[in-house]
């Protein structure tokens, strides 16, 4: 058999089956798909390829995928820290929004964040930002796989100008991204505070009518179901169910606010829940009760939110958090087990985004979107088990190398499609003039 | 001026004063202790130095001072994973510690665990461990400050037989360490369940007359309290302080159940706490409400613990992790800022090991433990507030310099006293001789 890339790997970690760990394997990658995974021992009698990767201390994971990103805010990064989320959002983002946010600004912020993206292994993010034409053409020019949030608000930005208009340029982009390979796209109607009941409903039809997912920030925190309450005599997750956005179709980010009877009719409706543990932590949001949605058998992905409140986009750093964050809140050490915290990293956002036929796991016939982890540095020494290693030990210096679609993104811990000083460059030009706009408005 | 180093840095943040941040300043080092901290511009005219050190994308802050490990245990990362604490002892960590534990695994493990810690940017650890003897001469040789525990309980080890020949073993080690320049002591109790009253109350006499810290888990879970009533009839902490050990030399680990009436009395006895948060999560022992603590004066200082139950020694990881649980713990997004928690993490140790004169904090006449972090990373990138990245965004990986009494333990991200080489050898060779165990026992 003759293929383009064979990886020989001292473990593989498919995630499907659940909880296998095969070890001395190899990948075979061909016409961006994975091809074949056997013993390393047949693989070298029997595979002949272009590209050999020896990777003699690794354990290659399916990539991961970052269910919840606000890409260009990296530029944000540190902006504005140990603040609530309202006066996080109302004193210090958004006015940086109103001033800067432009589609340079998303340009630099994507590729910022992409760049760090992959280098920690993520290989697919799902955005929620002004200007998506320019994720996804940052995205497309860099070989990252995405899927780009079709931004939905009531209020004007320098992007659209009413929910009219957000929904009219979201079709558009829709239409213009349909046959992008490494692209998909979501509805991403803001939050139940910023978006209006009649582009909610509009956005329902269209939802059904393209079959594109809608992701959204629901129940970040008890102010948000306060606010709703007060203006709508409900709280948000009623108000959604009741404009029909309950359904498979609905990504709910955070999810931090939880009645018994929203558990159950989340679960009923087979909705998704992406969790963003150290966003919920640093803004003081809540805890979304992971391993009781677990238990509900609601599917549970994984998100680092934006740079801007995280502060960074290390998907392997978010599911050790995740992972030990929701022992703690389950008083319970046996809650969210190492395969299932990578479960929630990979296969389980790429169910929540109708991925999964194409990513989410190291399958025959999936996309190779494949990491490898080096296991051998003394942070990861001795192993016992390479799959507890990469959730509660490895850290993101370790990802050694990241293919997309049978590219190789990362090689030997080096970008290979990125300019990585052009970037550093770039972010010193923008930490200068928002650092003069800070000091100007003090 | 002639100095032995100098150190130009884009910046310095000393600790002491609190939340200040030096631009453009470097750091002279002779003697093993800090000579001066004056702006670049000034230092490159006015000091000489043999060796000259330029930073110029980096951050120098004090050595990170990680307040509980048992290093040794670095052997047994991963070897079981999400159980809580007393499964975990009961059934994987006592066993293979009966099994294991003697002179040359911890020789092994202290020097595994002393490269990791280096590595990140640790200069000084707080131990409690069996063979504290060569915890000291591994930590010695290698020039790593420590702090070694004199452990003591109840039981028969391969270390010592019963209390009493603890103790007196305390006694002889403390002696022979006396004069060791980078290792000081502190008796080590293990926990309030393992260590009964007669040998506590010859400690605390012992303590007093010697001038040595206790160190002790306390407090861990809810479990040890319910324990303790039944055997005792009093909560751990009241029976601890009946037997007199209240007082500025206790410092008190895990600490995660508290009492309002026990938080007043410690806050007035000036006894310490260590916050292990990644341990006390991974274990689900609860949470250390450390705001609250904070708000009463308590002095809180922060450690790994041991890397079986983190599963790394990463304190700036820690510190991170530290940070966010806070306020998600304390409901307020303005708990445990970056200036206070990189404060935990350095002078709040160094207080609570009564250190403060020494290190801590960069100060002149201190001695020279520094470590730089390279901020010009994609991962930390724009900066606005070196502080808030140091504890919100760098990764261990970062660290690129590490002094430690002006030697230089690490530069340019490399081992300078450690044969990083023959310690992955030694780990494998443990990893099979472990295994093999574990599948012959199961």
């Amino acid at each position: 058999m003759h293929t383009e890339t064979l990886i020989h790997a001292k473990w593989i970690i498919p995630v499907e089956p659940h909880e296998v760990v095969l070890e001395n394997h190899s990948l075979a990658i061909a016409d961006n798909k994975i091809k074949a995974i056997l013993p390393t021992a047949q693989a070298r009698e029997e595979i002949d390829a272009e590209h050999i990767v020896e990777l003699l201390n690794h354990a290659l994971i399916p990539g991961l995928v970052n269910t919840h990103t606000h890409a260009a805010m990296s530029l944000f990064r540190g902006l504005a820290d140990d603040l609530p989320l309202m006066t996080w959002l109302n004193d210090h983002i958004w006015p940086a929004e109103h001033k800067w946010v432009h589609e340079e600004f998303v340009a630099d912020g994507t590729r910022l964040a992409i760049a760090e993206m992959l280098k920690s292994g993520t290989t697919c993010f799902n955005d929620m930002y002004f200007f998506p034409d320019i994720t996804a053409r940052v995205a497309q020019q860099i070989g990252m796989r995405s899927s780009v949030g079709l931004i939905v608000t009531d209020f004007p930005t320098a992007w659209a100008d009413n929910a009219e208009h957000y929904i009219h340029k979201a079709v558009e982009l829709h239409d213009a991204l349909r046959n992008e390979p490494l692209i998909s796209t979501c509805f991403a109607p803001h939050a139940p505070y910023t978006v209006s009941d009649q582009p909610l409903k509009q956005l329902v039809t269209l939802a059904n009518e393209l079959d594109v997912p809608i992701h959204m920030h629901i129940h970040e925190t008890q102010d948000e179901i306060n606010g709703s309450i007060e203006q709508y005599k409900k709280r948000p997750l009623e108000r959604l169910k009741d404009l029909g956005l309950l359904s498979p179709s609905l990504i709910g980010v955070h999810m931090t606010q939880w009645t018994d009877d929203e558990m159950s009719h989340f679960a009923r409706s087979n909705a998704h829940v992406v969790h963003c543990p150290e966003s919920n932590l640093k803004l003081a949001s809540g805890f979304c009760p992971v391993k009781q949605l677990q238990d509900h058998g609601i599917n549970v992905a994984l998100g680092t939110d934006g740079a801007a409140s995280n502060n960074d986009l290390d998907m392997l750093g978010e599911m050790r958090t995740a992972a030990l964050l929701a022992k703690g809140v389950a008083q319970d050490a046996s809650a969210l087990p190492a395969a299932q915290a990578l479960r929630m990293a990979t296969l389980n956002g790429a169910i929540a985004l109708g991925l999964q036929e194409h990513i989410g796991t190291l399958e025959v016939g999936k996309e190779a979107d494949v990491v490898a982890i080096d296991l051998g540095h003394i942070n990861t020494l001795p192993v016992f088990n390479p799959l507890s290693h990469i959730v509660y030990a490895a850290g993101r210096e370790q990802v050694s190398d990241v293919w997309i679609a049978g590219k190789r993104q990362i090689a030997n811990g080096k970008h290979t499609t990125v300019d990585v000083q052009r970037i550093q460059t770039n972010c010193q030009q923008w930490q200068a003039k928002l650092s003069a706009n800070q000091l100007s408005s003090d």
